[in-house]
């Protein structure tokens, strides 16, 4: 140990603090270790492994239902996904081996760019080494490029854009309410005129559930004269004809300056993405040190990308049976009387309230029937609206599915396990 | 088309004349597409490819010697590191499917945390999606932590570094000149005593090849009552008896309170990790939003990874024969009269002092003699100290290294190609 840590420096102090704080507010949050089962999801496997300050006990192997991935149509487990990354890895090995500068572009990176592009009509993409990744470096080197930027943010953003916003310093930052055009609209108009404006917003904001107005957004944009920032992460892949997002299904897309998105949830790989115009993009590879500074991505995990997007947009059984597999489980729930949020989306959020009681009915849901769904907590969402966040996806059978609605109407049953009322449908 | 680039928001214009700019001062970076052949590796494919605004012309197919990768010990083409990223991928699929909280935790990222722990003698580890985020989200969320903190950060920190420290608001930092540990200590003297300290420093630094000095700069962290943190990305892998770095090497990993590496240069994966107490280590995985809300490495990624840091921590002779063919490498640019910074580490700077012409000599070498070394420019390194930066290998043959002599003198002969003699030595 260092001598630090003898000699008290205020920090393992401070740590030590915050660690008993979080946990007497009942948001540790512990890591489950589960396998996935590439033959068999959305199983997966749970090994036996004594607890630890980060992860519970499981007193042996066994299998488990998982109703939380965000691999939401299982394209990530898909014969040919999988088959594509082996035989990059056979061929080109495991990893990039340098940024993309330094021998990192293979060229099924510049394929799976220009794919992107054209799956949400635009003249070019740019991968980076994560979704979060690309909206932070996005953001903030765009709002650092010249002097007063504004940048109006839907208060529900994600941690990633907020991370980028935050961090262009020279850049002043309008929050308006969610999803609320009317008060996006009296914030542009209030805003000095010739400022270079940004709007900066999602399509499915995840945790919710809900569904932005793209179109009304972009309307206001041109009004005010904005560009627009979209963030289709939990969107892509499921919503469109080819799954180019919300902004595809409402047929927007053109109207969107930059259109961000991800391939490890809907495609189910890895990595992150933006489309816009080449001098957009061009820019941000010569500029955005987020993208520049980091070695590339590994080439089994683009050519196994570039698989899934391709299948995806020219399949769209795996959409379809995933929405039917939601109204069917939302079916199943309204029938028992279990609470749910309902939602214009394919999530199923089931309101708690509580960050113990959504924790320990997360536990017990796998402790005690082998189903495994997250307990959703703050900093995630909000205090008090704790949840469960549901995912069903093309593989929940209805036998599955009955399973968890028996075990949340047991558990639901046990008082202090029930929604409170006021956070119930928040 | 977005009618706003019809309606002329500013920031069109704005890329249009940056795009200019960079071209017009020769750093406009253009990846070449280069499929690296796991069989035959440093050899890659550089397939035949038209011009673009981000490539340049190939006319046909052929095989390129590549000087530049950060794979530095092949690893990442070993077979026993090749086999566990397939297996796990048969296993498990092609991505983790969510964050580390949501079902994206899979026993093999545990693993992989303690055995990096272990290499460093630290209690615990964590994983990030990349090195780059590892400094980004260690660095703020630690310098965010408390009031007060002050940041002594060594003038050459990697950018990932400077965007963590940058990130965290509330905290002063000051720069202290590379690896002078007398302007240290003068400004830790000079700081208010009672402020929390964090040394922010490297083991080897990338472009410049240049090692610092641990003991003294953790001694001055216990004189001065700072933690530290060190960067080991590229020292992982290469330094130490089982790979742990240079702090390894020295004997000095247990005054160092975090290190941090990659698992994407000496292991030749992808990813980053930190080691520390078990106490910062929680903190952080339960504080630092790039780490919360981003999908897990997929598992395949993670188990290559835990496969060659088993591999590297067991055998020496990777390491062994990388330094004996620097050295052979050294000595043929000695006998040849062809300028080299000579330093302490692996890594082989050929100075060359200004951007158009390191652009052209790299354009050179790969165009006539089938070479491939990245020219770097400004902003990796700062203008006038423009380089070839070259990384012999274990897989780089005596051939290899003759025909990179005779071409380097060659193009060096060329009068506008040599180096310019302020720069030569910088």
């Amino acid at each position: 140990m260092s001598s630090n840590q003898v000699d008290g420096h205020p920090f393992f102090r401070f740590c030590r603090t915050a660690l008993e704080n979080i946990r007497a507010q009942g948001r540790y949050r512990q890591f489950t270790p589960l396998a996935r089962q590439a033959e068999r999801y959305p199983l997966y496997d749970q090994p036996e492994t004594q607890a630890t300050p980060s992860t519970p006990a499981c007193p042996q192997d066994r299998e488990v239902v998982v109703w939380s991935s965000n691999d939401y149509l299982g394209m990530g487990v898909d014969p040919v996904v999988v088959e594509a990354a082996i035989q990059a890895i056979h061929e080109h090995g495991a990893g990039a081996g340098g940024t993309r500068n330094i021998a990192g572009t293979s060229p099924v990176h510049t394929a799976l760019e220009a794919e992107m592009a054209d799956l949400h009509g635009k003249e070019a993409g740019l991968l980076f080494v994560s979704g979060y990744v690309s909206n932070q470096a996005t953001l903030q080197t765009i709002l650092s490029s010249m002097p007063g930027w504004i940048c109006f943010s839907d208060r529900l953003n994600h941690a990633s854009m907020i991370a980028g916003i935050k961090g262009a310093r020279g850049s002043t930052t309008v929050i308006y309410e969610h999803n609320d055009l009317a008060d996006l609209e009296a914030k542009l108009a209030a805003a000095p005129r010739d400022a270079p404006k940004l709007i900066a917003f999602e399509s499915v904001y995840s945790m919710d559930g809900d569904i932005s107005d793209i179109a009304g957004t972009c309307a206001l944009a041109r009004k005010y004269g904005a560009i627009t920032y979209l963030d289709e992460v939990h969107a892509v892949g499921l919503y469109g004809d080819q799954g180019g997002g919300v902004s595809e299904r409402d047929g927007v897309a053109d109207q969107v300056d930059i259109i961000e998105g991800t391939l490890a949830k809907g495609f189910g790989v890895h990595g992150g993405y933006i489309t816009a115009t080449s001098d957009i993009v061009e820019y941000l590879r010569l500029a955005a040190s987020g993208f520049i500074f980091t070695t590339a991505l590994p080439p089994a995990v683009v050519a196994a990308a570039l698989a899934s997007v391709r299948l995806v947009r020219k399949d769209g059984w795996r959409r379809e049976r995933m929405f039917e597999r939601v109204n069917t489980f939302r079916e199943k729930l309204r029938k028992a009387g279990i609470p749910f949020t309902m939602t214009p989306s394919h999530i199923v959020p089931i309101p708690v309230g509580d960050a113990q009681r959504c924790r320990e009915l997360s536990d017990r849901l796998l402790n005690d029937y082998g189903i495994y769904a997250t307990p959703i907590n703050y900093p995630t969402v909000p205090r008090g609206t704790e949840r469960l966040r549901l995912t069903p996806g093309p593989f929940h059978t209805d036998e599955m599915m009955d399973d968890m609605v028996t075990a949340l109407s047991r558990l639901l049953r046990i008082n202090d396990l029930a929604p409170q009322p006021v956070a119930a449908m928040a």
